[in-house]
């Protein structure tokens, strides 16, 4: 077996703001270590697979960027989507490149801006899992046993397993994300996962699953005649102009039969906002998570990130403070998710660019 | 008449940390406007005395930053302390300097890091106090009439106005600082003033009183042969080895039957912390008040300073936020006077020395 990883790393957002700007998203971040999301991403799959097998798809301009995080993947398996069109675009894309890739080929297609540990665990369950995928020509995702009534994830029904003891199981159903009682509901039920985004497959079963859920996108692929490496920039543009943008668990994972769930025993988290940085295990006694340059004084369930400087509080509580070369902020911890508003204030003023 | 404002330029201080720092004292900061407080302070005399005839007293390894701040005052005219000695010392020798100046010549000894608005009314007090000193041989104080029971400042009891109608009365006493209770007495008995540290006065007088109640600084005097333009390293040296420390209200104001104090109608502020910022009418109608580039959106009791780079604060209260090049400052309003325990703690740590 040869795994396969391919990497998305399309993101945008503004949720880590002052840190991420318009061509530093998330994943270009050092918001867990010294390096960037992606790069911890990369690392975190080494001894998985070697370097030359993995895959990165981005945003087109982001790619430079993108090689300059991930230096051992070959520059020609970082590719540049012209627009973004959600995730069926690009797993079809990968499981395209994959398909001569011989028998004993596995894709794994996963997030760049995850929070993953400890990896030992992640590779060897990512590994059981593959050798399910390519015994069994399945399609199989990770399922997070869900901590809180979450209702920012989709969730994953699971089904029976497939051996006795087995940590993998038939999809009963893919959930969207749900209102606030459905969510209870489905912590308390113990069949409900939540769904990591990570997709483990034989080329040719995606390949067949989209042609059978998805033929607008099967449609498209026999154009990009090129190899990977070939691959021209007028290839990709005719593509992403003409394929819907599509989530890959809506245009495949919900219709097909071919789908299986493997229980996570690893921790997992999206890592959604900088109040993030703060949950779990990454908070000392009094709740507070701090990294880079920091002193906090008589201080709770403080989030304190510098990136350069010093960053200094006393006396404060449930807030999150964030220090950039260029721009301080200070908010709520129960307000991160409205971060935007101050981006959206940048944007009318003349100034404002600047710090975008 | 001619005036010769003296300014006391001497002090030290950690009280607006991060931007304080071991050779920038509040007094060298730009807290109110673009410029430092001392360049307002001498703006501010603008007008009522010529550049020529203005004098600071500084601690000595501030000369320079201070002859930077107030470029139109003249170099020899900006003296250093080679050790803080408190007040009395300094007026004693602004007061033995200027005894040849003239008949005509008032000394006005006042602090260099306070906020005084408007500058009109200000200079229009303070030119009238001058001539009552001079016209009947007094040294007059400023006393502002409190506004809150403060506790951190020292008070003048009033006596009788000089003249029906005069803002200018008797001193029935000098006050220390009160404790709480004694406070709220003060704030609601009408009768005490808050000692604003201005004492204006003719040379001669000054000398008198220096000699009937001071005459261990009285006695080191003679020694200081030179002019001050001529004072040498060694004589200022052997003054301030020899002099004691002790305030020109306790060595002199307290003891003397030649005091006046004039009841001011110009706003004043000591801006003793970062939360002074925001206080009286700097602040808006949310009780924020801003300087430099920032963003406060749905915030309240927020002072945000920043001197390079933006602040924005979302959904948070009563915090005192300081962005400088190399520091963020976040504390709680209620706690700002312990900002020196972030001053302690740098001076403990291996790379705290470039923060201070």
């Amino acid at each position: 077996m040869r795994l396969h990883p391919v990497i998305l790393a399309g993101g945008r957002g503004e949720r880590f703001w002052p840190l991420s700007r318009r061509n530093r998203p998330k994943q270009l971040l050092p918001l867990l270590s010294d390096r960037s999301m992606l790069s911890d991403t990369v690392d975190r799959l080494s001894g998985l697979a070697r370097p030359r097998d993995m895959f990165v798809i981005t945003a087109s301009d982001l790619v430079g960027a993108v090689r300059e995080a991930a230096p051992q993947i070959p520059h020609h398996h970082v590719v540049g989507e012209p627009i973004g069109r959600n995730t069926a675009p690009a797993v079809a894309l990968a499981a395209w490149w994959l398909r001569d890739a011989g028998d004993d080929a596995v894709a794994v297609v996963l997030p760049s801006d995850h929070r993953i540990e400890p990896a030992e665990r992640y590779r060897a369950e990512l590994e059981a899992a593959a050798w399910v995928a390519l015994e069994r020509r399945t399609i199989v995702t990770f399922g997070i046993p869900p901590t809180r009534p979450e209702t920012g994830y989709g969730y994953i029904e699971v089904g029976e397993p497939i051996e006795a003891g087995s940590p993998v199981r038939t999809v009963a159903a893919f959930r969207e994300k749900p209102n606030q009682e459905t969510a209870t509901r489905y912590l308390a039920d113990g069949r409900h996962l939540w769904n990591a985004g990570i997709f483990i497959f034989s080329p040719a079963v995606m390949l067949e699953e989209i042609h059978a859920h998805a033929p607008e996108i099967a449609a498209l692929l026999p154009a990009l005649t090129e190899r990977l490496a070939d691959l021209s920039e007028q290839a990709l543009e005719r593509y992403y102009a003409a394929v819907p943008s599509i989530s890959i668990d809506y245009a495949v994972m919900e219709k097909s039969r071919r789908t299986l769930v493997a229980r996570a025993g690893f921790a997992w988290d999206d890592l959604g906002s900088w109040a993030a940085l703060g949950e779990g295990a990454s908070s000392d006694a009094r709740g507070n998570a701090t990294r880079g340059r920091t002193i906090l004084i008589d201080s709770e369930g403080v989030v304190a990130f510098s990136d350069g400087g010093l960053v200094a509080a006393l006396g404060v509580k449930d807030l999150v403070v964030v220090r950039t070369g260029d721009a301080t902020l200070v908010i709520s911890r129960d307000r991160v998710q409205d971060v935007r508003a101050i981006v959206d204030r940048l944007k009318k003023e003349p100034d404002g660019a600047s710090f975008l």
